[in-house]
């Protein structure tokens, strides 16, 4: 049976999974490839460390090298992660006319043109399936599914530890400090879990997805992205009573004309819109297109195992190119390379949506007045007001729900609100789902 | 740029789809490609009718030879349906080393063996994503997904008819022939909906699924098979009160040594299952694996547009694989055919489960004794008991459910206890998923 070797570039949690998978469905895998699927070496600076998983003698190294210089190591997997040491290495793989597997969202996202390019020089490939929703097929379903179809929108939940947190503050009524400490202790948030709750690692995932669907490159500083952090137990609370949770959602969507919205921030979504249901540390995304209407898949979004698979999934698709020397069967980008087209991100500005708006606002008659005097002057109309409870003794909470009204003009009346009275806190605002 | 061309052997709903979405995408189509697919022929008995979609002249033919006998016609796509002429057309079209694009779950499941070995024997491929699940990946993820793991077991909502009328009669309080009727007239159901309500036609697809998951030949007939028209709104209703939606599920499970469940059944799905919320003629399915756990598609199950964007989909694959030379890429049941294994198909009697059983036990002292009494013989443990309303003035609903019991014992109980008075009517049993 015909072999084909893999090296492996980092043994951490993911590279462990992997390890595992190739090692353990050995047998299995070979049934479905009709060839052998050999890890060779795996590298990693510590070589001592314990991991759950049983190599044989030889394959653990420090050197990437050793994999980089090998000819007959035909895949590498850069299981990494950031943006430096892990370039470096992925460009030198491709040069050296090495396949590429990776679940790096930060790096495709930043550095995704130098690389395909890469990829295209040295007559590789790049895949990366489990860079974005651990393992659900969401790159292989638009890239090769969809591929008679056209992606109208995309709203995914893409970052687990988020998804965790706002479960946890929904569910429980607690701040975000200690829904994050929770996660944190559960294993759900990293020790630095900067790039998830500041939405960063979703809007990593986005700036990925949207590429593919639309065909299309993206200027990742293009995108809007709000995390989670401001959000508090008293909106979501709010957002119940109206039929709605608060998801940290990524949509991207196509508007016409090579001009795509991409924007990541917490959103109310409705009770009967199906990702409003996905609850924990599970991932989600719903796919419109024209022929198919939504397709949804949900599961998880990361984890040694579920994106250790993905991984295995890549290296098996890559493995059947090999093997009937079909390399580039599917474009990396889902358009061929020439067919790749410029897109203009929508300023945020333009954005229309419903709102929702919470002030915290003197406790004086004709207040409330005065604002919805404001927000009349800016075509902004109001479904309805919730004025309950009372958060200190001299402000009480106003709840407005907007009808569709133009993020610009939301802008313009909230400056001007403000104007009213210099000592009421900020208002919160968070976008509706409709 | 190269040119691939396709025939089209019906012209019915889902070839509308089909011939509209080639036109209509063909640019995007073959930027993503690589290649131009071309629709060169279509074949009818009927080249009359007015369809929704402009053909060009001389495209539209009555002869199913001048497609199959066409040198430049690469790939054939059999949207006739039904298991006479279109396995006998199918058949002829693999002889000549065409590959096939069916969406034919009845004639896969009931003739895949001699179908698969005609396609080898004709050095081409059957592709069918779009026999399960309309526009959902199933296929695709299974075969490439999930390639490094192990599927340990699937449950779907595969009919989108049977769906729609139990999300009637829950919506509703309606009882099943009058939803069946409205499901008619609204088009979610087809003229002679026996396939459907039967369950046979998700049984067709539970079939071609489970062989690929598991890597195993189905002998369709061994399968488990009941169909919805006993559910009544009362069961419904008692299900709803329990925390339960009763669904259409088609469960597979591997359980070892090449032993599989394969059974399709109305089912109570708990309210927090992600299944229990697909509602409407909405599709869905859980294909639960080692590594990965859970993963949850869903999407429309049928329909033109949708059903014919998944053929498209398997034309751009097998597309992609004549641009390389790479047919046979994917193994077309997952795994390589010497490595396809038989498996049994567990005996319903095995089945191990809790239960919902509703007597309908005549009105008399010492009835609900008698009944528990033989249950407990049969060592079929009691979670709840409820008693409530009155069917007629003789006989009363009692409704248990049950802790974890044997299919075999159940039915055995219920026989014994259909003695304690002939004149009750039959109880109703519907088993629930945990």
């Amino acid at each position: 049976m015909e072999k084909i070797c893999i090296g492996m570039l980092g043994f951490g949690t993911v590279g462990t999974g992997v390890a595992k998978l190739l090692i353990e469905n050995k047998e299995v895998i070979s049934r479905r490839v009709g060839a052998e699927i050999v890890l060779k070496r795996i590298a990693d600076i510590d070589i001592e460390s314990k991991r759950d998983v049983e190599l044989e003698d030889g394959i653990l190294v420090n050197d990437a090298d050793i994999i980089l210089d090998d000819p007959e190591i035909a895949i590498v997997l850069e299981m990494i992660g950031g943006e430096t040491i892990a370039k470096e290495l992925m460009l030198k793989a491709l040069k050296n006319g090495k396949h590429v597997v990776t679940a790096n969202k930060a790096l495709l996202a930043g550095h995704g043109t130098e690389l395909y390019a890469a990829a295209a020089a040295g007559n590789a490939e790049i895949a990366f399936e489990a860079s974005v929703g651990g393992c659900m097929p969401i790159i292989k379903t638009i890239r090769e599914s969809l591929v008679g179809d056209s992606v109208r929108s995309m709203k995914g939940i893409l970052n687990g530890t988020c998804n965790y947190i706002l479960s946890k503050i929904t569910d429980e009524g607690i701040d975000f400090s200690v829904a994050l400490e929770q996660a944190t202790k559960s294993g759900y948030a990293e020790a630095d879990p900067t790039l998830d709750i500041n939405g960063h690692d979703t809007a990593h995932k986005l700036a990925v997805i949207a590429a593919l669907a639309f065909g299309v490159q993206v200027d990742f500083d293009d995108l809007y992205i709000e995390g989670i952090t401001l959000i508090t137990p008293l909106d979501i609370e709010y957002a119940g009573q109206f039929g709605y949770r608060i998801k940290l959602l990524a949509v991207a969507e196509h508007v016409g004309d090579n001009r795509i919205q991409a924007r990541v921030h917490p959103t109310m979504v409705p009770f009967d819109n199906i990702l409003s249901n996905v609850n924990g540390s599970l991932n989600a995304i719903t796919i419109n297109a024209v022929a198919v209407d939504d397709i949804t898949l949900f599961g998880k979004g990361a984890g040694m195992m579920p994106t250790g698979a993905a991984v295995v999934g890549d290296i098996v698709d890559l493995a059947r190119n090999i093997m009937h020397e079909a390399s580039g069967r599917v474009p990396m980008l889902s358009f061929q390379q020439e067919h790749i087209e410029n897109a203009t991100v929508v300023p945020m500005d333009e954005l229309e949506s419903l709102y929702y708006i919470r002030f915290t606002a003197p406790d004086k008659p004709g207040i409330l007045a005065k604002i919805a005097g404001v927000l009349g002057k800016y075509n902004i109309s109001i479904e309805s007001v919730t004025q309950k409870g009372r958060e200190t003794t001299d402000f009480v909470p106003i709840v407005m729900l907007t009808h569709t009204a133009k993020e610009a003009d939301v802008k313009k009346a909230l400056e001007e609100i403000a104007k009213i009275d210099k000592s009421a806190p900020k208002p919160v605002l968070i976008r509706i789902d409709s």
